[in-house]
């Protein structure tokens, strides 16, 4: 099947006249989850991991991806077909100079950035732009975009107005010369409109475009059917809303006026389009992206109100997992969990598909459990499992790893799993000055693990947003971080690992909010992180000799803080159980 | 004097039809440290800080220096002739536009780089090349250029041949495929040529220019004067030196070749002369830096032995200190201090003046003493001296904190310097992976601080060379550390701090060794830090309560091995004090 696709693809290519191409994962919004019918590269290679890149020329292609996906890229790829690549160590402007130097390669620029862009043309590659996409050309049955209905979310949930919020908006647009704004992240368009949708899985997104103007003047484009009356209404009409297809006759209306791209998040298209129009293309970070970052009171308090029910289902699920050795599997503990979750109030469906990895399983970072790799939940081994939820009021992600047991773990098991802890809670306590980015603080998460010779491969934490993306920008928790700084109101996952392949998977993570941490005679604004997250850790996988006096102590007000909030909403049968699971080390 | 210099200044700028004129601080090596023919700043000025920049116009003239020089500029300039500006605040580019837009303002392209020449051109300023410096030709009893004498730096010293080293450089360009490199940094040059000299102050260099050929060949730009037959003989045959007046025909052969440039560490001049000979100019790091940051063996070693005896005239100034409160002040204690080094082997001098700086004097980062702001040791005070030393094995960087005494500390001191020496010991015991750049690691320094509420507002630690300049680059520990990574041999100091203005200064410095960390198991290669110098802490300073075991179990092993190492080359009589000062805490 995907041989046939690809040499589909490669006729089409010849045909018109180019030498090879490239098939991001990303849809037009450069999003992470896509729809089906934007699945392109699932479509062409088999692969179904969220990031990654095929690049096909007539004699060979590629597929890559990051060290969370190196297991199931090749896996899930034909070795006759396609090299598998790590994305990083042979990116792929790099892997096309070494193979197709010279040539013309097309690209579509509806689904790649500007920087990302000028990664394979500053390798030196002739960079062609499709249109249409000729993979769509040979996706003959592809199927249609969704036009599920946007839906108004209320200000008892938002906190701002979206007159207030677009207000912010055209004054950050006036400050900096600018007269309008493309956003291309319909995150960032469900945040200024306070709309909600369900274009994808797990994110509550209604897909589209808008041009935000320095007058507080808002163009929507969007599918007329996604908009019930009740949603015309509430955006008012400040708000104008026009099909996809009026798009390019609105950027055309922008000549001769500064507009502001964000070059990373949004596709070349439209900065090419712009300049191409006559206006002039500013490269800026959409400007929804930092206020929409920094929750108000009313959002950060809604993610408190989530965490707590979120954390009632994850506890009794816990629970459950105590007898579940020998009789359940990865699925169906899975499935567990979301039943659980149903019966919290406002949920709304999860944040991302559960990782659910038992033994070496869970060594896979981003496993995903198929009925195939379906893997029964033995004694004595160790279970991975790393979920969340979209409750109205806030977004949920939490990982907890368990010894299903019923012997005692190896100390050497015990004393990594306290390596990790012990990151998690350098990262849960820090305290640090307004200023500080994410790649000032990635390192804490380390340090216990570097001291061992040990270490993770991905990053420590990601932002979060307010029943919107589990996975939000700018800022993260990595090496490799954005250089903006941490602010008040920011959710970020806490959440460093270790994996040892053909074994086991270890991680753990809670979410924290930044809040100002008060120093009265402080010379400068200093920050904190508030943990939102509420479940215990496995004790059994504790090796308390590696634990420092005020680590023991961290641990031992966590695990009172959730007792004191989550036992008395959980049913009779449980609590004595959690009660015990947070009882002093 | 300084308003007809300026008056001077400005008729022969009107003569060149020329509105305005920038004046760095540098000379056209870029470099920290200048030579007397260089300091124009200061002729201009009056102004003597290491780092500034001076802008002219017409009607109004203004100096700009940074943070640490904001009393000295008052102090030093003339406010009825200079506006005196904070660098970072009110960067020159953005006055020069706001007084001078549209105007057409001189430039030497001698003593600025590329970068910086950017941000002149980026805020909308016409800046036009001078050839010669305007000021130049007014500063009629310029001093002429030094001209002491280029010696070889021996083989025993230096651990690779002069020719392996070109060779290496050699084999990097061929790599990237460019033909020559430009090496404008004479710290590059000594180390590629193994030679030293005594141009400026504190940095055992000779000022010149190279260019090293992708075939291993190198050509030296320097006066003849400079080059006695031992040093001729030395360089080599594979090594052509010539007056720097024979470098514009040497750039001018380079036509049709690609040619590296250090876009932030070389003079524009450069880039402009070879662009303008049809050269390609490709911006990259000068190729000398990383090979020269990460010392051999032997260079290794000789830091060890450099450090060991420097220790002994350290130790005994720590002993001496004892007795000092009441008897001696800032000025003579960095005489006594200097005296004990002038006493040990193969000293050739201070590497950077030392900061000698007794109560609130203490409190200012880069103080100078000078007979004007000499403030006695009184008793019941902290003394903050921060100096180093450059011996033939290798440049030496050390920063003690003392109680003056009789009487104890406030617990609120012994707290604080507590928290700089926890972050001190943070860095010290860390093991990192390849691939960690400084700004990975600079949080650990502050966390003990930052917990508190407090910061230092400097970078944690720099590059030393070896028996070359104190501040070496690459890379750095500071939250704004290039993305290079820490490599095996580089040298960097450890220095965080904490500063009360107008009461004391506190501040913990020693000089790290990065070293392959073994661990039989692990993935891929591990780093660790070797702690060079050796000088106990004050322990009167020391708060117990705040420091975990393992803090307290690296302090006794340090000091322990301070115990080992250095009293035996003690005199006789303060070897029992040193001990004392070395019993575990």
């Amino acid at each position: 099947m995907h041989a046939q696709r690809l040499a589909d693809l490669r006729a089409e290519l010849a045909r018109l006249g180019l030498d090879g191409f490239i098939v991001p994962r990303a849809d037009e919004h450069l999003g992470e989850y896509v729809p089906p019918s934007a699945e392109r590269l699932t479509w062409l290679t088999g692969f179904t991991g969220s990031a990654g890149l095929a690049a096909v020329l007539a004699e060979r292609a590629a597929v890559f991806s990051d060290g969370r996906y190196v297991l199931q890229l090749a896996a899930q790829t034909d070795p006759a077909l396609w090299e598998r690549r790590h994305i990083i160590d042979e990116p792929p402007p790099a892997w096309l100079a070494e193979h197709a130097a010279g040539k013309r390669i097309g690209y579509d620029p509806l689904l790649i950035g500007e920087e990302g862009l000028a990664r394979f043309t500053d390798a030196g590659l002739t960079m062609v732009p499709t249109d249409p996409n000729p993979l769509d050309t040979v996706w003959t049955d592809r199927p249609p975009a969704p036009l599920d209905a946007a839906t108004p979310h209320a200000l008892a949930r938002a906190g701002r107005s979206a007159e207030e919020k677009r207000e912010e908006i055209a004054g950050i647009l006036r400050g900096a010369k600018q007269d309008a704004a493309v956003i291309t992240d319909p995150a960032s368009i469900a945040w200024l409109l306070n709309i909600r949708g369900s274009d994808v899985s797990f994110n509550p997104i209604a897909l589209g475009f808008a041009v935000v103007h320095a007058d507080g003047g808002c163009e929507l484009f969007m599918a007329p059917q996604k908009i019930p009356p009740a949603t015309r209404e509430w955006l008012g009409n400040a708000v104008s809303v026009q099909d996809r297809a009026a798009l390019p006759g609105a950027l055309a209306r922008l000549k001769g006026k500064r507009v502001r791209v964000d070059a990373a998040g949004s596709p070349a298209w439209f900065a090419q389009t712009l300049r191409a129009a006559g206006a002039e293309v500013v490269a800026a970070m959409d400007p929804c992206m930092l206020p929409k970052a920094c929750k108000n009171p009313v959002e950060q308090q809604g993610s408190r109100d989530a965490h707590q029910r979120d954390a009632v289902a994850v506890c009794r699920f816990l629970r459950w997992l105590e007898t579940a050795a020998g009789r359940e599997s990865e699925m169906s503990a899975a499935d567990r969990l979301l039943a659980l979750r149903a019966e919290v109030r406002d949920f709304k469906g999860e944040s991302f598909p559960a990782i659910s990895g038992a033994g070496e399983n869970g060594a896979i970072i981003h496993y995903r459990v198929t009925p195939e790799t379906n893997r029964a939940l033995n004694a004595n081994e160790v279970y991975l499992i790393d979920s969340g939820a979209q409750y109205l009021d806030g977004t949920t992600d939490i990982t907890r790893t368990v010894w299903t047991g019923p012997d005692a773990p190896s100390d050497e098991l015990r004393e990594r799993f306290t390596r990790v802890l012990k990151g998690h809670i350098a990262i849960a306590t820090l305290v640090f000055p307004a200023g500080v980015c994410g790649n000032h603080l990635d390192s804490f998460a380390r340090s216990a693990l570097w001291q061992a010779g040990l270490d993770y491969d991905h990053g420590t934490g990601h932002g979060v947003g307010s029943y919107l993306s589990v996975h939000e920008g700018p800022v993260s928790l990595s090496r490799a971080a954005r250089p903006i700084p941490l602010a008040a109101g920011m959710i970020l996952s806490n959440e460093p690992g270790f994996y040892l392949p053909g074994a086991y998977g270890i991680r753990i993570e809670n979410l924290l909010m930044v809040q100002p941490a008060e120093f009265p005679a402080a010379k400068k604004p200093f920050l904190r992180f508030e943990t939102l997250t509420l479940a215990p850790f496995d004790r059994r996988l504790i090796a308390p000799w590696l634990l420092s006096r005020a680590e023991v102590e961290w641990l031992d007000a966590y695990h009172a803080r959730v007792a004191a909030e989550v036992v008395p909403h959980m049913p009779e049968g449980d609590r004595a159980w959690l009660e015990g699971a947070c009882a002093p080390l």
